[in-house]
């Protein structure tokens, strides 16, 4: 089969790898329909250390169940099923607490002996767990709404509701991209009161709006910081939602809180340290967040998927086939694409 | 009157100053029964330039209301009252969320204008709101137990409710400092199953044992933070008090978390940067606490303290007359003692 290969910075190749096989008996294949690019794909995409070998790569994929394994119940050939961004065998003390980033049997996609998602087909570990099975066809004009619960819609609602988003909630999200975006539909689903989005790219923005932001402040850093205290009377807002992984949004987000309020991080850190001001201290600003449990949140938000209530499908502005995932990489690192579908 | 002022690094002097009048109707003037000297004292005391003017300083006292401007109903001379580590009018928009901290019309003691704790007299700002009456006399021996109602009581309070604990919780208490031994109480008070007290001075961990620790781990570092691991099957506690503030106590305090655990920190940062490592972001450890709204918990915490129930007074090992006031510092400094009560 086929599947994209990460070889450094800048080289994606789309190369002939093995088939992939059951493995253990807990292992599932899956034949991919759809699959797409990250955002946090591009942080490997800009600074990789070039290799000899390539790197597997992907990690959000819907698609059809072709074989399972004997311990596999509830999932059979033909299924339509989606992954989360992260498998895991959804029955261990962690996963029962929603933490299945911390899955004592699960792992990364693209790790070592184990397949990436930008790819025709892939084995999926612990699929009992990992899979949540849709009850849709193949042909349904929904798949890239529901493509999204893999990854960049159980994320920014993971960001809403670890900060505690709800009615009467004044919410900043930092970031206009696919998982930015995300985290305005989560907090506006979840009721919030007011919904301002830092970002600078006016037709991301303009979906935010439509996704819910009641505001759009486009200004950065320091004058991105007195825009939004000057839009809440000095205050800052309850929940902050950092959606880039930057210092700078780090500084962003404590910069915009509110004393007592939270910055919740799901931007894939670019940061080792976190600068942290006095003023975080003094106001008791707290830091919630983290690689979201996908898995978690699956079900919880499937049905409003499937009504149609939300649409987090529109973050997708581009759909190519698989041979062209180094297009979709550079479209995006270029910015000229917010995130692109991928059909093998 | 006498009170203690701060010249700079180890110059500590105790002079003549101005005695306290009403300036606001707000405004009372409180003749101090115990004051102490705090482990965040100890600071500015390392580290402070020389000046020419010297800083008042000392921010927990008890003592008897002299007099009371036209605006502070509910108090009278004669009055037994503690006030908390900051002033504010606990009826703001913050007070009233229990942010005593950030409050629009509060402030620190010892700020320009406003006197130190440390010194026979004080004016309290806003001290309606700033005042807790006590319903025992200026002899009762349990004064030294209602003065750490002032600060080092609620703060481990707060660094222990922030951070979640109560039953099923456990804890690792790191530092073994007033604040950290009071974190233990406060832990073992919302009925904690199993607090680890990291501390190395033992005559303070044995006290630590007395407040309710379980076990006492006098490694530091990554030794400390192996052997809690080890302790604990590898994963960590839920709740992780950090009562120092250092750079190292951080890193501590997340390498000893558990995934989806909570470290709550509440030492005076020393630090201006957050050591934030990967296993934080992938295991969804939260970072609250901050400073306390001490006044926020007084209500709470005193019946407890009249009935006997707690003794957080134990940690006051000596007690000296203001005029000692640089030995108190010395001592404390140096590790002679663990806190140290001023009786002007």
């Amino acid at each position: 089969m086929r599947a994209t290969l990460l070889y450094g910075a800048g080289d994606v190749r789309v190369e002939e790898v093995p088939d992939p096989v059951l493995r253990e008996p807990t292992d599932a294949v899956v034949r991919v329909v759809y699959a797409c690019v990250c955002g946090s794909d591009l942080w490997p995409y800009g600074s990789l250390a070039a290799s000899e070998h390539g790197f597997r790569i992907g990690h959000e994929f819907l698609g059809v169940v072709e074989e399972v394994g004997s311990e596999v119940p509830g999932l059979a050939s033909g299924d339509l099923v989606v992954a989360p961004f992260m498998w895991a065998d959804n029955a261990c003390g962690y996963c029962a607490e929603g933490l299945h980033p911390s899955c004592r049997n699960g792992g990364f996609w693209g790790a070592p002996g184990v397949d990436g998602g930008q790819g025709e087909a892939v084995r999926v570990p612990q699929a009992r767990g990992t899979l949540v099975k849709l009850p849709v066809g193949e042909d349904s004009a929904l798949l890239p709404s529901l493509l999204t619960l893999s990854d960049v819609f159980p994320t920014g609602h993971h960001c809403a509701t670890t900060a505690g988003v709800g009615p009467r909630t004044s919410v900043t999200v930092i970031g206009d991209g696919a998982v930015g975006l995300s985290a305005v539909l989560a907090a506006a689903r979840l009721g919030a009161e007011r919904i301002i989005l830092m970002g600078r790219h006016e037709d991301r923005t303009d979906l935010g709006r439509d996704f819910g932001a009641t505001e759009v402040v486009a200004e950065r850093g320091a004058e991105g910081v007195a825009r939004v205290r000057s839009l809440t009377g000095g205050h800052g807002t309850h929940a902050v939602l950092e959606c880039v992984g930057t210092e700078q949004a780090l500084e962003t987000a404590f910069g915009v809180a509110r004393p007592g309020g939270t910055v919740s991080r799901v931007g894939m850190p670019q940061y080792a340290r976190l600068p942290l001001d006095a003023g975080a201290f003094r106001h008791n600003i707290r830091l919630v967040g983290g690689l979201a449990p996908a898995r978690a949140y699956i079900e919880e938000l499937l049905p409003d998927v499937l009504d149609g209530v939300v649409e987090p499908g529109r973050i997708f502005d581009r759909t190519l086939g698989l041979d062209e995932a180094p297009d979709a990489y550079r479209a995006m690192a270029d910015r000229e694409a917010l995130k692109i579908l991928l059909r093998p």
